[in-house]
C-alpha cells in the first residue's frame, strides 16, 4: 500500500498538469507574502481593509432591528422553509421601501431575497452567464464580481472609473468594450471602493448610451440592450453634496437589476439578508427570460433564514430616522478624519474626498518613497511595521497564455494580494485553477499603485491607524 | 422600433436553437400538468410531499433553541461577517456533539458551516465536480443532488436501494457503476425518502467494497478510493429496531464527508444552519486537496447568519432529551398511522415500515386500478380529486439524444413531475437547458410506479389525508 493519498483523491491533479502548475505558483507567491505579516507587534491591528464596522459601539445597529428578529423567532411562524424567492410580506415591504425613491411603484414580485448581497451577486452572475458572453465591471470595483463571473465562465471586461471626475464612469471605455455578447454592466453606487456618489445627470448619460448606442459590431445595427446591474449595497450612505439617487430611477429608459441589503445601512452584515430587485416598468426583464433564469437559480441555491425574512417588515417600519442620521454622521466624521490625515502624508494624494459608502481610493507617489516598489510592497511593509491593514489598489490577476503555460504573472506581487485579502489563500489558489481554464486574457481589477482605505472604524482607532501610516511614510521617504 | 423585447435580452435563445426547443417542450408538459391541479376543493390540502413539519404544534421546536437565538441577537456580538468556514465556537460545539457517536474525536477544523443542508449539498458537489468525473447517487434519493451535479457538469450514476432488503444499498450495482472517474458515493441515512435506518454491519460491508475493491477499469489496478458522502440530515430520527449509527464511524477505513443540520432534529428548517464534516482520522481528505476545494468554494458562496452560528453552542448544550423524545415519539406515531392506513389500501404495498426520517416509499399495483396509467397519473388525479399531495416515485428526467433533438422524453408525465414538486416549474425548465448540455445519457432518479409519502404531519390531518387516498383508490379500483 502507498503511504500517500491515492491519486484518485487528489483534487489538485484533476484539471491537468499545466493548471496544477499554475496553482502551485500562485500558492508559492501567496505563502511568501503571508510570511511577511507581522506577528510580534503588541499594538492593536487597525483594520482599514474591509467594510464591517459592526464591532464598534458607535456603529451598533438599532434596537428596533434586534427586536424585530426576536419577535420573529418568538412567534414560531418562521421555522419553516421559505419560498425560493423569499416570503411575500418581506418582498412587499422592500418593494414599498424602495418605491419611495422611484418615479414608479415596485411590486413584491420585483423583489427576490438572497442570503446577503454577496449571494445576490452569485445569483445574478450565475443567472446571466452563458457561453461566449461578456460582462462589464468597473475598475476599481468589488472583487467578488470577478470571482463569480470567472467561476461561471463569463468573460470579464473592465471599464474605468475616472478619479479626476469624481470617479464617474468613463463612457468612452464602456462604448469601446461593449458588443453584442455583452449581457450586463455593473455600477456600484455609492461607490465601493471609491466612496463617490453618482449624480442623476451622469447616470442618465450612460443609461442613454447603454440603451441606445449602436452595437460596436458594425453588421448588427440593433440596439445594445445591455442590462444594468446597480449595486446599491451602500444605498443612502451619502454625506457629501450629491444625494443618493437609485439607478432604478432610469428603469423606464432601460431595465435595471438592483442589488441591496440590510448589511450596511443597518450595520448587520452577519444577518445575511440581501435582495435583487427588477426595476422593470416596461416589462422587458419579465418577457425576456431574465426573471425566469433568476428564479430558477434561486431554487437550487441557499436562502436567507426565514425568521430574518419574517423580521424585514418590522425592521423597515420601526427603524427611526435618528438611527440613520447617527450612522451617516459617524461615517461623515470618519471620512473627514481619513481625508484630513491622509492629506498630511506627502506620498499620498486623495483625488476625491469620500462622500459615501465606507472607503476611499488614494494614489501613492512612489517617487517620494525610498524603498517601496509598488502598492503591494507598501501594504506588506505597512502591515509588518505598523500592524495597519490597507488594501493595494492593484488587483491584477494573471495572464492567460494559450501557447504555453496557461498562467503567467504580470508581476509576482501585484498578481495576488488584492484578492488574497478578500478571498484568503486557499480560495485564490482554487480560483486560479478555475479561472485559468476560461479566462481568455488577463484582466486588471484595480489600479496600480493606489491604496484602498476603509474609514468605517471608531474615530480614535482610525486616528491611530492613519498616524501610523504617516509615520511609516515619513520613515520611508526619499532623502532630499 | 420592435414591440417585443430585444433578442439580446432573451435568455431562452442564449444556448442555441435546439436547447431552446427542449425548454419549450419541458415547459409545455409542465404547464399541462399544472393545469390539472385542483383549485375548487374547499378541504384543506394534505401535504404529504415534503419534510417540513414545523407548522404543526406537536412538532414545534424547543424553547431552548429559540432562547439561544434571542440571546445571540441581543448580545450584538454576531452582527459581523463570519469566516467562510463558520465561527470557531460553533464548529467546536458541533465537533464535540458529533464525536459522542464516533470512536475518534473530531476537531473544530473538521466542521464547515453552511446555510442549511441543501447548501451543504451545493458546496460539496461543486467542490468535487471536475470534467469527466462521475458521482454515485442512490435511487430513490433526494433530487437536489441530481440538480446540483448536473449544474456542475458532474455525470450522475445511480445505484439501487433494495426494497426487499429494508432499502439497503445494492452492492452489486455500486461495483458495476464505479470506475476510476468516480469521485464520490452518497448515502442518505436515515433514508430519505425510504425511511430506513442502516445497520453498522451493512455499512461496513459497502465501506469495505468502496475502499478496497479493484477499479472496474481493468488496466488500473489501484484502489477505487471513492469518497463517501453521508447525508445524515435526519440523524437520530430513528424509531425502529435499528439505532442510528453515523457513517463516520467507518472513517478509519475510508474518509467520510458528513452532511448534517439543525433543520430536522430541531424542526427548524428555516433557520438555515447546516454543516459539512470531514470524518478523516487518517488525514486523507486534508492531504488530498478535498478540504482545500471545500474551503475555496465556501469563500465565494453564501453563509449562514452569524447570530445563528453564535447560537449553536447554546442550542446543543441546552436542548433537553425530553424534546428529542417528544419528536421521536410523534414521528413514530405518525409512521405507524401511515403504515397501518396504507396497508388497508389494496393497490398499495408498503415493503418496509418506516423506522426513521419523515417519509416512506410504497409500491402501486396498477393492475388493480382502472384508469390510472402510472404513478404520476395517480398523483395528478389524487391532487385533483382529493387535494392530497403525494410525490410520484418515478423521477425519470429525460433522454439525451446526440443525433437529433437534444432532449426527448421517456414519457411525457414521468419525465417531469417528481422534480417539479421539488423545484417548481421554472427551475425545471431552466435545469433542462443546463443539464441537456452536459448529461451524456438519461437517468432515472426514482422508482417507476412507486409513491413517496411524507408522514411528518399532525396525526388528525394525516389520518384525513390517508383516508382520502383510500377513498380515491377504491373509487378507481378495477371492477372484478
Amino acid at each position: 500500500m502507498a503511504t500517500g493519498p491515492s491519486p484518485k483523491w487528489d483534487v489538485s491533479h484533476a484539471n491537468g498538469e499545466g493548471k496544477t502548475a499554475s496553482v502551485i505558483t500562485v500558492r508559492s507567491v501567496l505563502e511568501k507574502i503571508m510570511k511577511n505579516l507581522n506577528e510580534s507587534d503588541t499594538r492593536p491591528v487597525v483594520p482599514l481593509g474591509h467594510g464591517d464596522p459592526s464591532a464598534f459601539p458607535c456603529f451598533r445597529t438599532t434596537r428596533a432591528a434586534e427586536d424585530a428578529i426576536v419577535d420573529a423567532v418568538r412567534s414560531a411562524k418562521f421555522n419553516c422553509y421559505a419560498p425560493a424567492v423569499g416570503i411575500e410580506p418581506a418582498r412587499r415591504s422592500i418593494a414599498e421601501h424602495l418605491s419611495r425613491d422611484l418615479p414608479y411603484k415596485l411590486s413584491p414580485d420585483d423583489v427576490y431575497l438572497t442570503a446577503g448581497a454577496n449571494h445576490a451577486i452569485e445569483v445574478l452572475v450565475t443567472a446571466l452567464a452563458r457561453p461566449g458572453a461578456n460582462i462589464l465591471f468597473p475598475r476599481p470595483g468589488y472583487p467578488l464580481y470577478e470571482a463569480r463571473a470567472s467561476f461561471s465562465q463569463l468573460e470579464v471586461r473592465h471599464f474605468d472609473l475616472l478619479p479626476e471626475k469624481d470617479w464617474e464612469v468613463d463612457l468612452d471605455s464602456v462604448e469601446a468594450l461593449a458588443n453584442d455578447r455583452t449581457v450586463a454592466m455593473v455600477v456600484i453606487n455609492p461607490g465601493n471602493p471609491c466612496g463617490n456618489v453618482l449624480t442623476l445627470e451622469h447616470m442618465k448619460k450612460w443609461v442613454t448610451v447603454l440603451s441606445s448606442s449602436p452595437s460596436q459590431i458594425a453588421e448588427t445595427a440593433r440596439k445594445l440592450g445591455i442590462l444594468l446591474i446597480a449595486d446599491e449595497v451602500y444605498d443612502h450612505l451619502a454625506f457629501g453634496s450629491n444625494p443618493f439617487v437609485p439607478v432604478g430611477i432610469c428603469g423606464p429608459i432601460t431595465p435595471v437589476l438592483t442589488i441591496g441589503s440590510l448589511s450596511k445601512r443597518w450595520i448587520v452584515p452577519g444577518w445575511r439578508l440581501g435582495w435583487i430587485v427588477t426595476n422593470d416598468p416596461t416589462g422587458i426583464l419579465q418577457r425576456s427570460g431574465i426573471v425566469q433564469a433568476l428564479k430558477s437559480y434561486l431554487n437550487i441555491t441557499a436562502d436567507p433564514a426565514t425568521f430574518v425574512q419574517g423580521a424585514v417588515t418590522q425592521i423597515l417600519n420601526n427603524t427611526k430616522e435618528d438611527f440613520f442620521l447617527k450612522i451617516i454622521n459617524a461615517l461623515h466624521k470618519s471620512a473627514n478624519i481619513c481625508y484630513d490625515r491622509l492629506k498630511e502624508i506627502p506620498c499620498i494624494t486623495c483625488p476625491h474626498k469620500a462622500e459615501g459608502s465606507m472607503s476611499t481610493m488614494v494614489k501613492l507617489n512612489l517617487s517620494l518613497l525610498e524603498d517601496i516598489s509598488d502598492d503591494m510592497d507598501f501594504c506588506v511593509k505597512l502591515a509588518k511595521e505598523e500592524s495597519v491593514v490597507v488594501l493595494p489598489g492593484n488587483q491584477e490577476l494573471w495572464k492567460y497564455d494559450p501557447d504555453s503555460k496557461p498562467v503567467s504573472f504580470l508581476s509576482t506581487y501585484a498578481a495576488t494580494v488584492g484578492l488574497l485579502d478578500f478571498l484568503g489563500l486557499e480560495t485564490y489558489a482554487f480560483l486560479a485553477t478555475v479561472i485559468s481554464s476560461y479566462c481568455p486574457d488577463w484582466f486588471v481589477v484595480g489600479l496600480k499603485n493606489w491604496l484602498r482605505v476603509t474609514f468605517s472604524v471608531e474615530p480614535l482607532l482610525l486616528e491611530d491607524g492613519l498616524g501610523r501610516i504617516k509615520a511609516f511614510s515619513l520613515r520611508h521617504a526619499k532623502k532630499k
